[in-house]
């Protein structure tokens, strides 16, 4: 990673928590926030942060205070969680079908600030059969498919008529356009993911300039990711949508930039864990495996309290290998390590609690919405 | 699959369930725990289950029912989470160290029926510096290292002398001896998963004759699993600690035996899903991605809902797609779809609650000790 981290396996708040444990560095955490809000303040973009990653009231009203429009959400429990805690501007970046979920939207609306996405009338025809009258007005944002072929309109004409008739009914409001590029955030070499990103941006702005053509004005063009958002500056969007620069991981670490350097942000996500078995020379087991770490990204970059050069293996759902250099000592029968995320949103999504490491101690938040 | 499942999509009971959710066959569940049991019967072995798998007291209450003289868990949680429930037979199969770990474990000793393992002299002398005066004795098994290279003593000197020390101490108790392989149970091809097989049973047997002949009976010699089971009944193992064989999954499912038959259960563990996008030719989207499904396995090798011959892919946090083959109907917007579990173990431990349908309704069975 860029920037050292300020945590250590050896901090005092550490040695109370039983592991495995989901511990994040709380300065890095800041740190990373700071930047983000910066970048989106000096290119005059708003910043409504994804929660799916970090599924947290608390980490969600640090990214308001440091000038968030609000937090996009990619369920509705989520939302549900986010709203309960009083967070506003929230934006339910997948569309939603059926009377039980857009049922729950449709409440959610009476007591939220919510917007939701549609990529086909018949979402829209169920939203506004579960309307009542005196029910504000729900909020909709056409969602576009820019290339990652998994949600969204990828015909002009179906998105310019799902647009008409969301502006033409008085119990919605066409908010915008959304076109979230997930499929390119993670392409390591720079100079494909500036092209991959210019062609997600030209597609929005092929349907932004629809839309202004026939007075549907976009208020909301809603995408981006921590990978492309320096690039997205180029293109139309009024927001960014990031959401794994708060914590970073083995994934975003190689995600360089044309100079070579990684992204300005820094791992503040670690799993925590102990070693419970040195029987082979060489190496060592620890009690965090594929139900403590995703398993959807590369290996930990960062192993804090074993050798440099150390590497962790997955062994099953509760261990973990970790291999220690030659002629490096290896850690002792219950030392702790700090293991850097593999993969942010899905390991954070394995854990109900953050153990968040400040100089004065420690805080838990609650992990939020999960199944 | 060798057996058709008898749940469908069109269950009435399936309709009332917010999607994504876990769905067990509730009567594909309890026949593959009565054929297990009926094989340990036949064998004459006896069986602990293991609750990584199923984290359910229900589950486990139906294995005890079957037969099963206890359970083994893999975490002191889901023991202490099982041992509330009234569950008896506890093993846990990984070894504790550090004084809260095995704090909790000497705790739970005094209340509920528990074996722990160990592989090190120093997790010996930490529980005993723990145990009190007046504390019933800890029961210990010595964990053997027969080949998977996780946890376990690889040497048989070392092996004896913690068995001696266990044995030699009035606060403990030997109780016997362990070896998972779980580096072999996914084997596809059957000579060679047999031969595998062999090789572990061989180390546990060296370890079995050497402890007989210094009088040091190792009443208990625990293993086995899902892939392996019908060849380690061949080896010294009085217990099976098989977990996969009550949900199965992608995995397993191509774990053929010498005629090329796969295993004799069926899916029971499906992941239930809605149809969430429908815009582009020959796929649709669904409301599960890998915060649903569990990413280190194949892909899922039933589809119930979709055409016969339907894929699924991952497409983040929240979404997947399923490949709908040429010509066939694409499952419509808002149509639900059963998907079977990748891997049994990580999948359940992405949800709280199991849905278990049986003809008469629905139970909802909680998953206890996530972190």
């Amino acid at each position: 990673m860029n920037k050292p981290t300020t945590l250590s396996p050896a901090h005092a708040t550490l040695e109370s928590i039983a592991t495995p444990a989901l511990v994040v560095d709380g300065r890095t955490l800041e740190r990373n926030i700071e930047r983000m809000a910066e970048t989106a303040r000096r290119a005059g973009r708003a910043l409504r942060p994804h929660a799916k990653t970090h599924k947290s009231k608390e980490i969600a009203a640090l990214q308001l205070r440091a000038g968030a429009v609000g937090i996009a959400c990619a369920t509705v429990s989520e939302a549900e969680a986010l709203a309960a805690a009083g967070v506003t501007g929230l934006l339910i970046t997948s569309p939603a079908v059926g009377a039980d979920r857009l049922g729950r939207i449709v409440k959610l609306n009476r007591e939220a600030d919510v917007t939701i996405v549609a990529d086909h009338m018949q979402q829209v025809a169920q939203a506004l059969a579960l309307l009542q009258p005196g029910d504000p007005p729900l909020r909709m944002v056409v969602d576009v498919d820019v290339g990652q072929a998994r949600t969204g309109v990828s015909d002009l004409a179906a998105g310019m008529s799902l647009a008409k008739t969301i502006a033409g009914n008085g119990q919605l409001r066409f908010a915008g356009i959304q076109g979230y590029a997930g499929h390119i955030q993670h392409i390591v070499d720079a100079a494909e993911r500036k092209s991959a990103a210019a062609k997600a941006s030209a597609v929005l702005q092929t349907f932004a300039t629809a839309l202004q053509a026939q007075d549907l004005q976009p208020g909301l063009i809603s995408g981006s990711g921590t990978g492309t958002h320096g690039y997205d500056l180029a293109g139309p969007y009024t927001e960014l949508q990031v959401g794994s620069y708060v914590f970073m991981d083995a994934d975003y670490a190689r995600v360089v930039d044309e100079r070579g350097d990684p992204p300005p942000f820094s791992s503040s996500l670690f799993v925590l864990a102990t070693v419970v078995s040195v029987n082979r020379p060489g190496e060592v087991t620890v009690d965090a495996g594929t139900k403590a770490l995703a398993t959807n990204g590369p290996p930990p970059c960062v192993i804090l309290g074993a050798p440099p050069g150390s590497t962790y293996k997955f062994a099953g759902d509760e261990h973990g290998i970790i291999g220690i250099p030659p002629g490096a000592q290896a850690p002792g029968l219950g030392e702790r390590l700090l293991i850097g995320a593999t993969h942010c949103d899905p390991t954070v999504n394995l854990h109900s609690t953050f153990h968040v490491i400040r100089d004065d101690g420690v805080e838990k938040w609650a992990i939020l919405g999960r199944y």
